[in-house]
């Protein structure tokens, strides 16, 4: 089967499904992605919300969160700096996958 | 916020959220479960299915699967013997997860 990125009818390995489980399966990306359902928040806000994960670890998910068009960091050039993490429109769109993981956690877990 | 296992209704760290994306969040572990959907497999059929996972790696997710109730391991004594993989209900009840990563894919991805 051609692995281009058509669009996937069939339950094959579809590459979009791949690129998207990939991002969504990095270790805390979900939690964070859930943090941020709430509004932007400063960094803190989020390292406060999910208690085990390390400041370079949660720095680094919001790097790849950023790169891959999920997340917005913003800076206000106030004394002291304010920098605001943010959910972009395509972030956004992730609550439906959140809420059907709450479903299936309510039942299973 | 008491992190005992109640019913989740606002969207606070949840401690069975935070179960349930750690399952899925685990590298390849969201592929292996799609290719489960399709109905019982055995371990080379999901191996091609996911060209990119090595053995130790499959064998490793499927036994984190089997302990946490998702994935149902048969044996059938014939010569040679054959194993089989199968989702249990809990695991099956994950498709309204995937169809959503599945819809965001075909937005986003």
């Amino acid at each position: 089967m051609p692995r281009s990125k058509e669009s996937c009818t069939k339950h094959a390995l579809c590459p979009k499904l791949e690129a998207a489980l990939q991002i969504i399966s990095k270790k805390w990306s979900g939690l964070i992605i859930h943090a941020l359902m709430e509004g932007p928040q400063r960094y803190k806000d989020i390292a406060e919300f999910i208690p085990g994960i390390s400041d370079r670890m949660l720095s680094e998910r919001f790097k790849e969160l950023e790169e891959a068009g999920i997340v917005i960091r913003h800076v206000y050039p106030e004394v002291p700096v304010r920098i605001e993490y943010e959910l972009t429109e395509k972030g956004k769109q992730m609550n439906g996958i959140l809420d059907e993981v709450a479903k299936w956690a309510e039942r299973f877990c």
